[in-house]
Protein backbone atom coordinates (compact mmCIF):
# COMPACT_ATOMS: atom_id res chain seq x y z
CA UNK A 1 0.00 0.00 0.00
CA UNK A 2 1.32 3.33 -0.86
CA UNK A 3 1.16 6.64 0.81
CA UNK A 4 1.65 7.87 4.67
CA UNK A 5 0.11 5.55 7.64
CA UNK A 6 -2.05 7.59 9.85
CA UNK A 7 -0.81 8.16 13.64
CA UNK A 8 -3.89 8.71 15.27
CA UNK A 9 -2.34 9.94 19.11
CA UNK A 10 -2.89 11.95 22.01
CA UNK A 11 -0.70 13.62 24.27
CA UNK A 12 -1.10 12.58 27.86
CA UNK A 13 -1.28 8.84 27.13
CA UNK A 14 1.15 6.78 28.57
CA UNK A 15 2.34 4.21 26.16
CA UNK A 16 2.24 6.93 23.10
CA UNK A 17 5.67 7.80 25.00
CA UNK A 18 7.24 5.07 23.57
CA UNK A 19 5.61 5.24 19.99
CA UNK A 20 6.89 9.39 19.95
CA UNK A 21 10.32 8.51 20.89
CA UNK A 22 10.79 5.42 18.51
CA UNK A 23 8.34 6.28 15.75
CA UNK A 24 11.21 8.30 13.33
CA UNK A 25 13.57 5.31 13.89
CA UNK A 26 11.28 2.74 12.81
CA UNK A 27 9.88 4.59 9.90
CA UNK A 28 13.04 5.15 8.54
CA UNK A 29 14.34 1.39 8.91
CA UNK A 30 11.20 0.31 7.20
CA UNK A 31 10.71 3.20 4.74
CA UNK A 32 7.58 4.50 5.57
CA UNK A 33 6.08 7.34 6.31
CA UNK A 34 3.66 8.65 9.00
CA UNK A 35 1.05 11.14 9.29
CA UNK A 36 0.86 12.74 12.96
CA UNK A 37 -2.60 13.03 14.14
CA UNK A 38 -3.44 14.17 17.21
CA UNK A 39 -6.96 14.39 19.04
CA UNK A 40 -8.85 14.38 22.20
CA UNK A 41 -8.65 10.49 22.82
CA UNK A 42 -9.93 11.38 26.42
CA UNK A 43 -13.46 12.53 25.36
CA UNK A 44 -13.78 9.50 23.23
CA UNK A 45 -12.85 7.01 26.36
CA UNK A 46 -15.42 9.17 28.63
CA UNK A 47 -18.13 8.40 26.14
CA UNK A 48 -17.57 4.97 25.97
CA UNK A 49 -16.97 4.48 30.24
CA UNK A 50 -13.44 3.35 28.72
CA UNK A 51 -11.58 4.30 32.18
CA UNK A 52 -8.70 1.46 31.85
CA UNK A 53 -6.27 2.42 34.57
CA UNK A 54 -7.67 5.78 37.02
CA UNK A 55 -10.34 3.50 38.66
CA UNK A 56 -7.95 0.26 38.20
CA UNK A 57 -4.61 0.65 40.22
CA UNK A 58 -3.50 -2.93 39.98
CA UNK A 59 -4.05 -2.49 36.07
CA UNK A 60 -2.03 0.74 36.62
CA UNK A 61 0.70 -0.49 38.37
CA UNK A 62 1.11 -3.05 35.45
CA UNK A 63 1.29 -0.52 32.87
CA UNK A 64 3.98 1.25 34.19
CA UNK A 65 6.16 -1.68 34.79
CA UNK A 66 5.05 -2.70 31.62
CA UNK A 67 5.61 0.52 29.92
CA UNK A 68 9.16 0.67 32.00
CA UNK A 69 10.47 -2.67 30.49
CA UNK A 70 9.62 -1.47 26.74
CA UNK A 71 11.81 1.51 27.08
CA UNK A 72 14.46 0.28 28.57
CA UNK A 73 14.08 -2.22 25.60
CA UNK A 74 13.96 0.40 23.18
CA UNK A 75 16.43 2.54 24.37
CA UNK A 76 13.79 5.35 25.13
CA UNK A 77 14.70 7.55 28.48
CA UNK A 78 12.98 6.02 31.76
CA UNK A 79 13.06 8.27 35.30
CA UNK A 80 10.36 6.64 37.06
CA UNK A 81 6.89 7.12 36.79
CA UNK A 82 5.17 11.03 35.85
CA UNK A 83 2.37 12.47 37.16
CA UNK A 84 -0.51 11.26 35.61
CA UNK A 85 -3.33 11.63 34.30
CA UNK A 86 -2.36 15.34 32.80
CA UNK A 87 -5.03 17.87 33.71
CA UNK A 88 -5.22 19.44 30.57
CA UNK A 89 -5.04 16.92 27.93
CA UNK A 90 -7.13 18.31 25.44
CA UNK A 91 -5.58 22.18 25.81
CA UNK A 92 -2.21 20.37 24.44
CA UNK A 93 -3.23 18.54 22.00
CA UNK A 94 -4.89 21.64 20.33
CA UNK A 95 -0.84 22.93 20.58
CA UNK A 96 -0.16 19.50 19.22
CA UNK A 97 -2.94 20.11 16.25
CA UNK A 98 -1.52 23.91 15.62
CA UNK A 99 1.94 22.40 15.48
CA UNK A 100 0.48 19.90 12.59
CA UNK A 101 -0.87 22.80 10.64
CA UNK A 102 2.89 25.05 11.26
CA UNK A 103 5.06 21.81 10.76
CA UNK A 104 6.10 21.45 14.49
CA UNK A 105 3.77 18.89 15.74
CA UNK A 106 6.44 16.09 16.26
CA UNK A 107 8.78 18.40 17.52
CA UNK A 108 6.11 19.41 19.52
CA UNK A 109 5.54 15.97 21.16
CA UNK A 110 8.59 14.50 21.97
CA UNK A 111 9.22 18.13 23.72
CA UNK A 112 6.55 17.46 25.75
CA UNK A 113 6.50 13.88 26.62
CA UNK A 114 10.34 14.30 26.87
CA UNK A 115 9.58 16.77 29.91
CA UNK A 116 6.51 14.42 31.02
CA UNK A 117 8.79 11.64 31.68
CA UNK A 118 11.74 13.49 32.34
CA UNK A 119 11.31 15.75 34.79
CA UNK A 120 7.87 13.75 36.16
CA UNK A 121 5.63 16.76 36.37
CA UNK A 122 2.69 17.72 34.29
CA UNK A 123 3.14 19.21 30.79
CA UNK A 124 -0.11 20.80 30.84
CA UNK A 125 0.58 22.88 33.34
CA UNK A 126 3.09 26.12 33.67
CA UNK A 127 5.71 26.66 33.28
CA UNK A 128 6.47 23.18 31.71
CA UNK A 129 3.47 24.31 29.16
CA UNK A 130 5.60 26.74 27.47
CA UNK A 131 8.97 25.65 28.26
CA UNK A 132 7.83 22.59 25.80
CA UNK A 133 7.00 25.04 23.38
CA UNK A 134 10.53 27.35 23.66
CA UNK A 135 12.41 24.27 23.32
CA UNK A 136 11.27 23.72 20.28
CA UNK A 137 11.61 27.64 19.41
CA UNK A 138 8.12 28.99 19.45
CA UNK A 139 6.87 31.67 20.90
CA UNK A 140 4.04 30.46 23.87
CA UNK A 141 2.48 33.45 24.71
CA UNK A 142 1.25 33.23 20.63
CA UNK A 143 0.64 29.31 20.56
CA UNK A 144 -0.87 29.54 24.06
CA UNK A 145 -3.18 32.23 22.47
CA UNK A 146 -3.99 30.16 19.63
CA UNK A 147 -4.98 26.87 21.50
CA UNK A 148 -7.87 28.89 23.58
CA UNK A 149 -9.18 30.10 20.46
CA UNK A 150 -12.95 29.11 19.39
CA UNK A 151 -11.19 28.00 16.02
CA UNK A 152 -8.87 25.42 17.38
CA UNK A 153 -11.39 24.41 20.05
CA UNK A 154 -13.57 23.84 16.78
CA UNK A 155 -10.40 21.84 15.11
CA UNK A 156 -9.76 19.42 17.43
CA UNK A 157 -12.95 18.31 18.24
CA UNK A 158 -13.10 17.78 14.15
CA UNK A 159 -10.42 16.04 14.20
CA UNK A 160 -11.67 13.68 17.37
CA UNK A 161 -14.82 13.37 15.54
CA UNK A 162 -13.23 12.06 12.59
CA UNK A 163 -11.10 9.21 14.92
CA UNK A 164 -13.82 8.27 16.39
CA UNK A 165 -16.04 7.27 13.48
CA UNK A 166 -13.04 5.75 11.96
CA UNK A 167 -13.69 3.53 15.00
CA UNK A 168 -10.77 4.48 17.18
CA UNK A 169 -11.10 4.26 20.83
CA UNK A 170 -7.72 4.34 22.19
CA UNK A 171 -3.85 5.79 21.65
CA UNK A 172 -1.86 5.19 19.93
CA UNK A 173 -3.74 3.54 16.63
CA UNK A 174 -2.48 3.32 13.21
CA UNK A 175 -4.81 3.57 10.37
CA UNK A 176 -3.82 1.77 7.01
CA UNK A 177 -6.53 1.62 4.48
CA UNK A 178 -9.82 -0.31 6.39
CA UNK A 179 -7.73 -1.65 8.89
CA UNK A 180 -6.77 -0.30 12.49
CA UNK A 181 -4.07 -1.57 15.15
CA UNK A 182 -4.16 -0.29 18.47
CA UNK A 183 -1.31 -0.07 20.69
CA UNK A 184 2.46 0.76 20.65
CA UNK A 185 2.69 -3.23 20.54
CA UNK A 186 1.16 -2.89 17.13
CA UNK A 187 3.38 -0.73 15.42
CA UNK A 188 5.19 -3.34 13.48
CA UNK A 189 1.62 -5.21 12.53
CA UNK A 190 0.39 -1.75 11.22
CA UNK A 191 3.83 -1.54 8.74
CA UNK A 192 3.25 -5.49 8.10
CA UNK A 193 -0.04 -4.55 6.70
CA UNK A 194 0.86 -2.00 4.91
CA UNK A 195 3.51 -3.65 2.89
CA UNK A 196 1.66 -7.36 2.63
CA UNK A 197 -1.95 -5.93 2.74
CA UNK A 198 -2.33 -9.23 5.60
CA UNK A 199 -0.41 -10.04 8.78
CA UNK A 200 2.46 -11.79 7.15
CA UNK A 201 4.31 -14.38 9.24
CA UNK A 202 7.42 -12.25 10.27
CA UNK B 1 16.51 -18.15 34.56
CA UNK B 2 15.71 -22.17 34.83
CA UNK B 3 12.48 -23.72 35.33
CA UNK B 4 9.05 -23.58 33.65
CA UNK B 5 7.04 -20.26 33.02
CA UNK B 6 3.74 -19.82 34.19
CA UNK B 7 0.73 -19.87 31.70
CA UNK B 8 -2.27 -18.30 33.93
CA UNK B 9 -5.23 -18.61 31.61
CA UNK B 10 -8.69 -18.82 31.52
CA UNK B 11 -11.06 -20.95 29.07
CA UNK B 12 -13.36 -18.14 28.21
CA UNK B 13 -10.81 -15.63 27.40
CA UNK B 14 -10.73 -14.58 23.70
CA UNK B 15 -7.10 -13.77 23.15
CA UNK B 16 -6.17 -16.79 25.22
CA UNK B 17 -7.31 -18.78 22.00
CA UNK B 18 -4.21 -17.82 20.57
CA UNK B 19 -1.64 -18.82 23.27
CA UNK B 20 -3.50 -22.08 23.68
CA UNK B 21 -3.00 -23.13 20.26
CA UNK B 22 0.31 -22.07 19.22
CA UNK B 23 2.11 -22.06 22.68
CA UNK B 24 3.61 -25.94 22.13
CA UNK B 25 5.22 -24.68 18.56
CA UNK B 26 6.70 -21.28 20.65
CA UNK B 27 7.98 -23.56 23.28
CA UNK B 28 9.40 -25.87 21.01
CA UNK B 29 11.04 -23.94 19.15
CA UNK B 30 12.41 -21.23 22.59
CA UNK B 31 13.58 -24.18 24.15
CA UNK B 32 11.56 -22.97 27.21
CA UNK B 33 8.25 -24.93 28.96
CA UNK B 34 5.24 -23.73 30.22
CA UNK B 35 3.51 -24.63 33.33
CA UNK B 36 -0.38 -24.49 32.85
CA UNK B 37 -2.32 -22.42 35.55
CA UNK B 38 -5.62 -22.38 34.91
CA UNK B 39 -8.35 -20.13 37.28
CA UNK B 40 -11.53 -17.90 37.14
CA UNK B 41 -10.16 -14.47 35.63
CA UNK B 42 -14.05 -13.50 35.63
CA UNK B 43 -13.85 -13.54 39.52
CA UNK B 44 -11.18 -11.21 39.46
CA UNK B 45 -12.32 -8.92 36.90
CA UNK B 46 -16.00 -8.80 38.00
CA UNK B 47 -13.74 -7.78 41.48
CA UNK B 48 -12.03 -4.53 39.70
CA UNK B 49 -14.72 -3.58 37.76
CA UNK B 50 -12.65 -4.41 34.87
CA UNK B 51 -15.40 -5.23 32.38
CA UNK B 52 -13.41 -4.67 28.99
CA UNK B 53 -15.63 -5.47 26.08
CA UNK B 54 -18.93 -6.80 26.92
CA UNK B 55 -20.38 -3.07 27.34
CA UNK B 56 -18.10 -1.46 25.11
CA UNK B 57 -19.09 -2.27 21.27
CA UNK B 58 -16.27 -0.52 19.62
CA UNK B 59 -13.46 -1.82 21.74
CA UNK B 60 -15.19 -5.56 21.13
CA UNK B 61 -15.28 -5.26 17.53
CA UNK B 62 -11.65 -4.05 16.92
CA UNK B 63 -10.77 -7.30 19.84
CA UNK B 64 -11.98 -10.07 17.10
CA UNK B 65 -10.55 -8.26 13.86
CA UNK B 66 -7.24 -7.92 15.81
CA UNK B 67 -7.88 -11.44 16.92
CA UNK B 68 -8.73 -12.82 13.33
CA UNK B 69 -5.66 -10.74 11.88
CA UNK B 70 -3.07 -12.58 14.49
CA UNK B 71 -5.17 -15.89 14.09
CA UNK B 72 -4.52 -15.74 10.25
CA UNK B 73 -0.71 -14.76 10.94
CA UNK B 74 0.00 -17.26 13.26
CA UNK B 75 -1.36 -20.28 10.94
CA UNK B 76 -4.52 -20.77 13.79
CA UNK B 77 -8.38 -21.54 12.32
CA UNK B 78 -10.63 -18.71 11.75
CA UNK B 79 -14.34 -19.51 11.32
CA UNK B 80 -15.54 -16.20 12.49
CA UNK B 81 -16.80 -14.84 15.91
CA UNK B 82 -18.01 -17.49 18.51
CA UNK B 83 -20.20 -17.21 21.36
CA UNK B 84 -19.02 -14.74 23.50
CA UNK B 85 -19.22 -14.89 26.87
CA UNK B 86 -19.09 -18.36 28.28
CA UNK B 87 -22.03 -18.89 30.29
CA UNK B 88 -20.33 -21.20 32.70
CA UNK B 89 -16.72 -20.30 32.67
CA UNK B 90 -15.94 -20.91 36.65
CA UNK B 91 -17.06 -24.39 35.58
CA UNK B 92 -14.50 -25.04 32.33
CA UNK B 93 -11.66 -23.85 34.29
CA UNK B 94 -12.54 -26.17 37.31
CA UNK B 95 -12.82 -29.03 34.53
CA UNK B 96 -9.18 -28.03 32.84
CA UNK B 97 -7.79 -28.12 36.67
CA UNK B 98 -8.78 -31.52 37.17
CA UNK B 99 -6.52 -32.03 34.17
CA UNK B 100 -3.90 -30.11 35.38
CA UNK B 101 -3.88 -32.97 38.47
CA UNK B 102 -4.59 -35.74 35.53
CA UNK B 103 -2.00 -34.54 32.93
CA UNK B 104 -4.59 -33.62 30.12
CA UNK B 105 -5.32 -29.94 30.67
CA UNK B 106 -3.55 -28.59 27.69
CA UNK B 107 -5.42 -31.12 25.58
CA UNK B 108 -8.58 -30.39 27.26
CA UNK B 109 -7.82 -26.45 26.39
CA UNK B 110 -7.16 -26.96 22.71
CA UNK B 111 -10.25 -29.20 22.45
CA UNK B 112 -12.56 -27.23 24.26
CA UNK B 113 -11.23 -23.63 22.26
CA UNK B 114 -11.19 -26.01 18.74
CA UNK B 115 -14.74 -26.82 19.42
CA UNK B 116 -15.67 -22.87 20.52
CA UNK B 117 -14.04 -21.23 17.70
CA UNK B 118 -14.50 -23.72 15.39
CA UNK B 119 -18.13 -24.38 15.46
CA UNK B 120 -19.07 -21.29 17.15
CA UNK B 121 -21.37 -23.06 19.85
CA UNK B 122 -20.89 -22.12 23.77
CA UNK B 123 -18.82 -25.30 25.08
CA UNK B 124 -19.91 -24.79 28.88
CA UNK B 125 -22.85 -26.05 27.89
CA UNK B 126 -24.45 -29.04 26.18
CA UNK B 127 -23.72 -30.72 23.50
CA UNK B 128 -20.20 -29.25 23.44
CA UNK B 129 -19.16 -29.47 27.11
CA UNK B 130 -19.10 -33.71 27.32
CA UNK B 131 -18.23 -33.51 24.07
CA UNK B 132 -14.78 -31.77 24.32
CA UNK B 133 -14.11 -34.10 27.35
CA UNK B 134 -14.61 -37.34 24.84
CA UNK B 135 -12.95 -35.65 21.93
CA UNK B 136 -9.44 -36.08 24.57
CA UNK B 137 -10.50 -39.56 25.85
CA UNK B 138 -11.78 -38.87 28.93
CA UNK B 139 -15.55 -39.59 30.35
CA UNK B 140 -17.58 -36.81 31.03
CA UNK B 141 -19.68 -38.73 33.71
CA UNK B 142 -17.05 -38.77 35.62
CA UNK B 143 -15.17 -35.25 34.97
CA UNK B 144 -18.46 -33.66 35.13
CA UNK B 145 -19.13 -34.96 38.14
CA UNK B 146 -16.03 -34.35 40.08
CA UNK B 147 -15.95 -30.59 38.41
CA UNK B 148 -19.78 -29.87 40.48
CA UNK B 149 -18.31 -31.03 43.94
CA UNK B 150 -16.81 -29.03 46.60
CA UNK B 151 -13.40 -30.20 46.69
CA UNK B 152 -12.61 -28.97 43.21
CA UNK B 153 -14.76 -25.64 43.94
CA UNK B 154 -12.29 -25.04 46.34
CA UNK B 155 -9.70 -25.85 43.89
CA UNK B 156 -10.17 -23.33 41.72
CA UNK B 157 -11.36 -20.67 44.31
CA UNK B 158 -7.62 -21.40 45.91
CA UNK B 159 -5.95 -21.09 42.43
CA UNK B 160 -7.68 -17.55 41.82
CA UNK B 161 -6.51 -16.56 44.91
CA UNK B 162 -3.05 -16.95 44.45
CA UNK B 163 -3.19 -15.56 40.48
CA UNK B 164 -4.89 -12.52 41.97
CA UNK B 165 -2.06 -12.35 44.72
CA UNK B 166 0.50 -12.42 41.94
CA UNK B 167 -0.87 -9.03 40.51
CA UNK B 168 -3.21 -11.17 38.01
CA UNK B 169 -5.53 -9.22 36.08
CA UNK B 170 -6.43 -10.83 32.77
CA UNK B 171 -5.34 -13.25 30.62
CA UNK B 172 -3.35 -14.88 29.13
CA UNK B 173 -0.72 -13.91 31.77
CA UNK B 174 3.06 -15.50 31.93
CA UNK B 175 4.63 -15.09 35.07
CA UNK B 176 8.80 -15.14 34.81
CA UNK B 177 9.96 -14.66 38.61
CA UNK B 178 8.99 -11.99 40.19
CA UNK B 179 7.58 -9.97 36.45
CA UNK B 180 4.02 -10.27 34.72
CA UNK B 181 3.28 -10.23 31.04
CA UNK B 182 0.04 -9.80 29.68
CA UNK B 183 -1.19 -10.50 26.70
CA UNK B 184 -0.86 -13.36 23.77
CA UNK B 185 1.54 -10.69 22.15
CA UNK B 186 3.44 -10.49 25.57
CA UNK B 187 4.50 -14.31 24.98
CA UNK B 188 7.45 -13.67 23.36
CA UNK B 189 8.76 -10.72 25.83
CA UNK B 190 7.80 -13.79 28.61
CA UNK B 191 10.09 -15.54 26.91
CA UNK B 192 13.46 -12.89 26.07
CA UNK B 193 12.77 -12.43 29.94
CA UNK B 194 13.30 -16.02 31.17
CA UNK B 195 16.35 -15.72 28.45
CA UNK B 196 18.13 -12.59 29.34
CA UNK B 197 16.70 -11.29 33.02
CA UNK B 198 15.54 -8.53 31.25
CA UNK B 199 13.90 -7.39 27.48
CA UNK B 200 16.88 -8.13 25.23
CA UNK B 201 16.43 -5.95 21.89
CA UNK B 202 15.17 -8.28 19.08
Amino acid sequence: MSGPIDFWFSIGSTYTYLTVMRIDDVARRAGVTFRWRPFDVRAVMLAMDNIPFSTKPIKACYMWRDLERHAEMYGVPWSGIPTYPLKHLTFVNRIALIGCKEGWCADYARAAYRCWFGNGRDISLEPDLSDSLRDIGQDPTRVLALAASDEWKSALQAETGTASALGIFGVPTFVVGEEIFWGDDRLDDAINWHRHGKLKPT
